[in-house]
């Protein structure tokens, strides 16, 4: 069906998804004077010398900042920070809806990574969490290092880390229908950018053992070959993704266990899929149309395959890890959300599934059952 | 009656007086394709070419800053950002509760009016209107002036533009009340920080052939005098406030017609106001307590007395303004608040009184003709 059109038909009528409202309503001088001047003067009072006590006292314990500059918004690219207001709106239902979190979303028209920084630390005493979202690469890795180091708050790059849980949930319970374990497969991620970056170092930590190479547009990576930005320079150097000596996508899925595509669609055919180890695990995400469409993945083999898409069995969607992150990194008061909080969350994600099958290896992001969960491990 | 305690109960209780909702809930994956993706793409990309139908699609049309670096709130002075947040949710919950704007608080780390417009300008993208709040003078003049000319949006200082329209539109009154009018009045103006320096400049726009003089903490604004920011001398060239051979407070009140204090409790004597013209008007709006009480000012023999204090009458409240300025700024796509629209607002709030009397020259806050009233005069 075409979403698109009825999309902008119901974005029109609703002029904003999202608004604020009041918890206690101003229809007397009573509570004026209560909430407002003159009362309101002993709560600023009280956090000008506790700053710590903010949260007990203003919004800063539920609230988060859905902060885009609109520089790699959804498949569309560099769209600007108008045209990426509308996802961080959608972004700001889920966190309300799902995980009753009050999201900001703010779009910024600056671009550079030391003017993205220096924006959000300016801001940042606003919020209680702050969730990066659809910022180009290579410049995310640097915005989200910067603030996280400065921060006394949660700063979470969903399209990195979100990615990066949800994938990791899913090859967990793909391995184990497949028969195999994440130490001992070889798995080629095909896209380096945001998500294939998080994706390898999450997968690389979770599972020491397994081989990972990547694909970018040029090819595999292997060190010194020419034209590799420094976040993939570092990924070789560190061993998080093996080093090889050359060749193409199809080239590097051959005997693979596992292909992850943050790429582009179309690029893998049936006899690649078959090119790899008997019953390979396919996830192509690439948005709209995936590196490969199920069906054909299948007619080459693969055993279990998923996608980002919300019409297909499997859908990888960050929107199963992100709420329950940040409910559990607000109530816990967790101030940074590091790796183990990432490879608990997976866990939490594929556990909910009680009996995986080729066409369910992770829960529906629908699942109530999703956000206290993983709440409960990010502490 | 101890509003402080009963304040700091309540804002723990609520924890947070404002909370996102969502127009929609996302119960189903039809909704969630529709709001989010891959509908939303649609919208996006929409947007993205036509930036300015974003607030036909977004909730642009509806939503404002309400942006405070914590150096000059309430009576309180330079709290900082989180001594900020109460009054800036506050603020929200005004916006929201009086006219339907969905109002954002956001307190910034930065101090630096160079530091302040950068951020401002960086997030701006995300709003339909800037309400800046509690900066401190001089520096807040820069920049309001800075991001007003950079900004397609309406830029407005509350604590400046707020008093000055609702002085103004009790003036009025007043003055028609003890048969006089302002242009032939002599008015002295206490404190000139960003309250006196805006009422002054309104005044005087409204009323160009009153003669106002003003006072700081070191006496009258002369010109040549030491100790006079840019701002002060500036008000005197352009001959906004008129020079004077100095002196004291005391020595300004002779024969003036009204007092306007922005200032400091108490400094005001009932001898001071005896000296001042027949029928004079005390506005004295110092917080919380007031350059003098009404009964101290009417044993001066004060006809007409406001404050800014909610358990007095007359009270000088922005909240009479703020919410119908924005709400029309809003509906009527204005892009800068300009002193005839103040003007205007100033005569729309002074004209809801059907029948001015000493103890009634403004409306409540609570009158709910205010917002439509002034909205429709803000085109």
């Amino acid at each position: 069906m075409d979403y698109g059109k009825k999309a902008l038909a119901a974005h029109q009528k609703l002029a904003g998804k999202i608004e604020m409202s009041t918890k206690a309503s101003l229809d007397s001088r009573e509570k004026l004077s209560l909430y407002y001047t003159p009362g309101v003067a002993a709560v600023s009072s009280l956090l000008a010398k506790k700053p710590q006590l903010a949260r007990d006292y203003t919004w800063l314990g539920n609230s988060v900042a859905v902060i885009s500059d609109g520089s790699a918004v959804l498949g569309l690219g560099d769209i600007g920070p108008y045209g990426a207001l509308p996802v961080m709106e959608g972004k700001a239902m889920i966190f309300k809806d799902f995980a009753g979190i009050d999201a900001i979303p703010i779009v910024l028209n600056v671009h550079q990574p030391e003017q993205i920084i220096q924006a959000v630390s300016a801001i940042a005493p606003s919020f209680g969490g702050i969730n990066l979202e659809d910022i180009a690469a290579p410049e995310c890795f640097e915005i989200e290092n910067q603030l996280q180091k400065s921060l006394p708050i949660p700063v979470f790059h969903d399209d990195q880390h979100g990615t990066a849980i949800v994938v990791l949930a899913g090859l967990l319970n793909a391995c184990q229908l497949t028969g195999r374990t994440l130490n001992s497969s070889k798995i080629v991620i095909s896209g380096v950018g945001a998500a294939g970056v998080a994706t390898a170092r999450l997968l690389k930590k979770s599972a020491p053992k397994a081989t990972i190479l990547a694909v970018d547009s040029q090819g595999l990576l292997y060190r010194g070959r020419a034209g590799q930005n420094p976040v993939k320079k570092r990924l070789l150097a560190s061993r998080v993704v093996s080093s090889s000596a050359g060749g193409n996508l199809a080239q590097a899925l051959e005997s693979a266990d596992i292909f992850v595509g943050v790429s582009k669609g179309g690029i893998v055919s049936p006899p690649m899929v078959a090119s790899m180890s008997k019953d390979p695990i396919v996830i192509a995400m690439a948005n709209p149309s995936p590196e490969i469409l199920p069906d054909d993945a299948k007619l080459g083999g693969a055993a279990i395959v998923a996608t980002g898409r919300s019409d297909l069995p499997n859908q990888i969607n960050n929107a199963l890890a992100f709420p329950g992150i940040f409910r559990g990194a607000l109530d816990n008061k967790v101030k940074k959300i590091t790796d183990a909080h990432k490879i608990a969350a997976a866990k939490v994600i594929a556990g909910l599934v009680a009996r995986p099958t080729p066409d369910c290896i992770i829960p529906t992001v629908l699942d109530k059952r999703l956000v206290p969960a993983i709440a409960r491990v990010i502490t």
